[in-house]
């Protein structure tokens, strides 16, 4: 994206684009029928069970001005406007746990001032919402978003690390709490005596660790051994809701003697109880605010502008990273000025306005990664498997199933159609095909396995459309009705949750695995380079990584101390944006150009690691394992093992082609392939370049150390 | 061994064989310094646990009768006269869970007896001791033992599940128990009120659950990432005694407002109690017993004898599975003789009898394997290490650490020192050393790389000598003394330590990788091919599998049924016994005898998987990994993947050798490489072939799909 500030121009391109798409972007979504919700329910969940715990926190917070009925609201609310009217769908949009700490602060100054108090904090919110609106609207027609690519990948993982901390700290303190006595409670309730206290919070480390445990083991039910493939499919489509499910159940099994109110549940007020609207009038009590305060409002609105801005932005760069292979264009801007329209909506209406969320919206676009993969498969399989039965030749077989791809791409007006996926793999393949004289003959399994070879063919592709973000919007929205259903979830069952949406975000960051790399043993640090193909670790010292690291984690640390300050905590958002310039001016002084470039690739990208399962095979020759499910694949790639790779016209990349006297240096030297186009799932899995791809694959995996003279795999180099 | 059956020939076998290393016993043990400490505490621990739970099971099923403090004695002191005067010093002895329930019933007998009631029970016992020694004393010189060979896997691995499934078994019903009232305890306790019973049952699990998972994390510490090699080496050497400290520390955790007794802990007099006493001098009240009694003692005297001469013959058998090349004769007759003399002795001191405990006995020799490695490498790299620096060449590199190897060796006057671990690797790289014409240069790290290549070139062994086990029974007398200290130890610790020695015993028992693999699916059953060589799969059709598994567990839960018949379970020894028949003159009428070969492999063997992390550096030539830890692979091979390989002899081998047709045939052809020679790690570690070590690697490790059109690694063969 170029630089540009002329006024309305990002907005308007933004618009162009999206428009041309827009129609496409809701047939899409219902041609994909009922395996949609998957991903709906996947994400609803992700979204919703957050909202309701910030709802319980501003409950406590706010002395139950805001409630979960609240934060449901605004999510549903501007989910749903999102969804039929904003630019990007991927994004999701929720009150985020940052808008839950800045209401603190705010509710926390209010409350002592006599001419404000907690009776006009909600009039008084709606006012820094009021201004929060005209910066963001300002930002966005300014073109504030098209300095996007400066919000590195320090600044982004680092946010995100911010954000697993805070979960993390609400999953630790909600279960401590559990030992205590909760502050609305009635006192001489028999549940509140010191010994049902204590059994309380023990049962509550019971429940959310087992939440906890069963909803990460669940993630994985792809690549378990037992149980039938759409068992497991199900599983680690549905596992994290149907865990909550089953730990609630199991809450409710000791009844004997057991008072009520052990364990907790969630606790919210109807939406129907009296009172539970007199908020929504809040529009009315606006002019009572006295004016100083109206104008004071500023301040926190310069934050909660700088908040979104920033927030709003990465979680919808996070939602669009390269490796997903996105058709539709990005909108950063229209959807900032968006979102200002929903700030004041929501403000106007007494409830926490939302925003874009992290890790939500990642976890959105890889869902329907996995769809989108589910779709072409079947579409791709079955007609290889008609192709076949009709002793098609292979270049038959590859144009049939050539159209059908082309058939299940997006006819998008203002881009040709890119067919790359298929178009390579068949070139190579019968380029090899003819030269053995089998290009005639008919196509039968041995030649091409349909369901393996498929997956082989498969790019990585996102089912980009509505659909999905709407009924999820909708779901959030029916969580309010369904309010006496929900309140029969322990809330220990939401600290886990808390804990698993922390440690779900961790894989992938960058930042993160930088810090486990600090206390690995050195001698181990090779296995980094195994599961996170992490270039920066064979070409930046390692001083270099670990004083980058530790001045990131010293930041970190510092952003995160700045939350527990009472009401100067405001400031957080000014300190995580700081990081932008401070990337861009400051580091520079302190490290390599080069290193900096490597520890903070402006862009994610992807290059999974060798799947140790599959790649085994290379030397099993007996062993095709023509099940190896693709989901599986894909979850390897999208969720576990996110890296860097370089870009060919990188001076520094090393060919991997045979031969090449590099290959046989022992140790670190870089060994990532080549690679300026889009992953495939077959190379992926098989961690080769394309141009090893069914080239007679055995010359080019030598063995490093065959016996222990250590002579190379070409004969005898004693060197 | 052969079956003949003339008396006293096995006892005299035995005595010569282990007399002529006697001396050898002890003298490498000392040798072996203070490394010795980790096998020791590990097996400690292994046999006190649950020996103290055992006392505990005893004291509430025979009111008192017996305690922790009688069990103890009893491991301790057979332990010791084992130790030092017994055959095989590998075998673990300790009151195993069979003995309770043994002693369960003949309680639960006598009690309700006039003539005889709880008073009389331990002198009751003691006659029953004196018949089951006599009984012993028979089958020892009557040969019994020789007919060891038919105690095949079906039995043996039948037997290790049912003891697993006891061992579930109390650590459910403890749990459970924590919940309701104590048999013993004061009602009036502020502990039992209802509500703290549930915060204590909630704690126990908590306290359980939390042994297990980091106790069974801690097993692998040799392959994390994190931390330095010595610590990791140290947290799987001593990381379950370490977690049983860490848990029993946070057992002390809650301390505001929590009664004393919660969470409960461990029970038991102190020796010097007054009282704890009375049943040492049981001898003088034999004579009181009536004399029907006496005679009717036989019946629980026989199946006891049944039980220890299958029990002790099957954990001996265990302890020196074949993979385990031990260098020393075994010794069964003699060790049943033994037996029986220990049976006397604690019948008179009115203690219950101590016999080989599974899985104790293999743990012993699992972790002396590992001492042996760490001794041998650090020999031979130093050796190695020297003999660089002096500039020799390959041979002479080889000469001096063959010497070295051998000075290691035991020097066993019967037997000629085998020095086929590195002899046979020697020839093949000097072979290849010399036609390449670099064999008189020196040897500088690039062709021998020290720390690796020793690994290569080490056989598994294991440090075959009395100390550990002498060291382990005086330790477990030292717990009788220590008694205040254990105290300490909460019983819900306890109940997951059980869990964990149920679930440590499985990986290797082939009897539920069977039951495993009914749950698999069936487009997975390969991976078990990869997990644990089992050759069955490929060799034997699915039907046949299932039938063998579905009748093993029937036979298996008729056994466990009958333990929970209140008398007459005392004849489930019978139960077990009588497999051996069956499996000989029934199951041959119901199964192919091919498939019953290999569903039953009457030999332990082991060819480990492959370890999907060493094979990976087979096609990553760049990276050379000189730091895996050798503990690592060895865990591994020891833990985790034990399974059968065939016969060199065996018809249905198919040659692993290039070129060969199978090879490129899909899915279930056999791939087990023929070997008939002992293991060696490198081998084990790269699921090489002897054959083809060494030899130019790349032609023998074909990949099996390098393209989608499925051609054979050596071209194009579309057929």
């Amino acid at each position: 994206m170029e630089e540009t500030f002329v006024p309305f121009r990002g907005i308007k391109n933004d618009l162009k684009g999206r428009l041309l798409c827009y129609k496409q972007d809701w047939t899409g979504g219902f041609r994909a029928g009922i395996r949609i919700l998957a991903p709906t329910t996947y994400i609803f969940f992700a979204s919703a069970i957050p909202v309701i715990s910030f709802g319980e926190q501003l409950e406590r917070n706010t002395d139950g001005t805001i409630t979960a009925v609240q934060t449901l609201a605004s999510t549903s609310l501007c989910g749903v406007i999102h969804s039929i009217i904003g630019g990007q769908p991927l994004l999701i949009l929720g009150v985020a746990e940052p808008t839950v700490l800045m209401y603190t602060f705010m509710f926390d100054f209010a409350k002592d001032r006599n001419d404000l108090g907690p009776k006009l904090f909600l009039a008084w919110t709606g006012w820094v919402c009021v201004w929060t609106a005209l910066l963001l609207f300002m930002l966005a027609i300014l073109g504030a978003c098209s300095i996007i690519n400066r919000f590195t990948r320090v600044a982004g993982e680092l946010f995100g690390l911010l954000i697993a901390m805070l979960f993390v700290q609400q999953a630790v303190r909600g279960v401590v709490e559990e030992f205590g006595i909760p502050e609305r409670e009635n006192l001489k309730q028999v549940a509140l005596q010191p010994s049902w206290r204590f059994g309380n919070g023990m049962f509550a480390l019971v429940l959310s660790f087992g939440l906890l445990f069963t909803a990460l083991r669940s993630r994985k039910a792809r690549s378990w051994r037992y149980g039938t493939g759409s068992l497991r499919g199900f599983i680690a489509d549905y596992g994290v809701p149907l865990m909550v499910l089953v730990w609630t159940a199991i809450s409710y099994a000791p009844v004997n003697n057991v008072p009520k109110g052990i364990p907790r549940r969630l606790f919210s007020p109807n939406p129907w109880s009296p009172g539970a609207y007199s908020n929504w009038t809040v529009v009315k009590d606006m002019l009572n605010v006295p004016p100083l305060y109206i104008v004071g409002a500023f301040i926190p609105a310069t934050m909660i502008a700088v908040l979104y801005y920033f927030d709003h932005s990465v979680a919808s760069q996070l939602a669009q990273q390269k490796e997903f292979n996105l058709k539709k264009p990005a909108s950063y801007h229209y959807d900032l000025l968006l979102l200002g329209f929903l700030v004041i909506v929501c403000g106007l209406l007494g409830i926490p306005p939302s925003n874009g969320v992290i890790p939500q919206s990642p976890m959105h676009t890889k869902s329907l990664a996995t769809l989108k993969h589910q779709l072409l498969r079947n579409k791709l399989v079955s007609t290889a498997r008609k192709s076949m039965s009709k002793n098609s030749n292979l270049g038959q077989l590859y144009q049939n199933m050539q159209e059908a791809y082309n058939e299940m791409q997006t006819p998008l007006v203002y881009q040709v159609p890119s067919a790359l996926g298929l178009k390579e793999m068949k070139e190579s393949t019968i380029q090899l095909a003819s030269s053995s004289g089998y290009i005639d003959a008919p196509v039968d399994e041995t030649v091409f396995d349909v369901d393996k070879d498929v997956d082989d063919l498969l790019p990585v592709e996102v089912k980009e459309q509505r659909l999905s973000n709407l009924l999820q919007a909708l779901m959030v929205g029916g969580c309010v009705a369904a309010m006496p259903l929900l309140k029969k979830i322990p809330t220990s069952v939401l600290w886990g949750y808390f804990a698993f949406m922390a440690i779900e975000s961790l894989p992938g960051n960058q930042f993160w695995e930088r810090i486990l790399l600090l206390f690995t043993a050195p001698s181990r640090r090779y296995k980094v380079l195994e599961e996170y193909h992490a270039t920066f670790v064979e070409t930046v010292p390692f001083k270099a990584i670990a004083t980058f690291t530790i001045f990131q984690t010293v930041y970190l640390l510092a952003c995160f101390g700045i939350t527990w300050i009472p009401i100067a905590g405001v400031l957080f958002p000014l300190l995580i944006m700081l990081l932008v310039p401070v990337r861009q001016y400051v580091l520079p002084k302190f490290f390599k150009g080069a290193h900096l470039q490597d520890l903070d690739a402006a862009e994610y990208e992807e290059a999974p690691a060798i799947n140790f399962n599959i790649s085994f095979n290379d030397h099993e020759p007996q062993q095709r394992n023509p099940h190896v499910d693709s989901g599986e694949i894909l979850d390897e790639i999208i969720t576990r093992s996110r890296g860097e790779i370089r870009h060919a016209h990188s001076p520094k990349v090393t060919s991997s082609t045979p031969g090449s006297q590099e290959d046989m240096k022992p140790a670190y030297s870089p060994r990532v392939p080549q690679r300026a186009h889009s992953p495939r799932l077959s190379e992926l899995k098989l961690g080769r370049s394309p141009s090893e791809t069914g080239k007679g694959e055995i010359k080019q995996t030598p063995s490093p150390r065959p016996s222990p003279l250590g002579q190379s795999p070409y004969g005898s180099s004693f060197t």
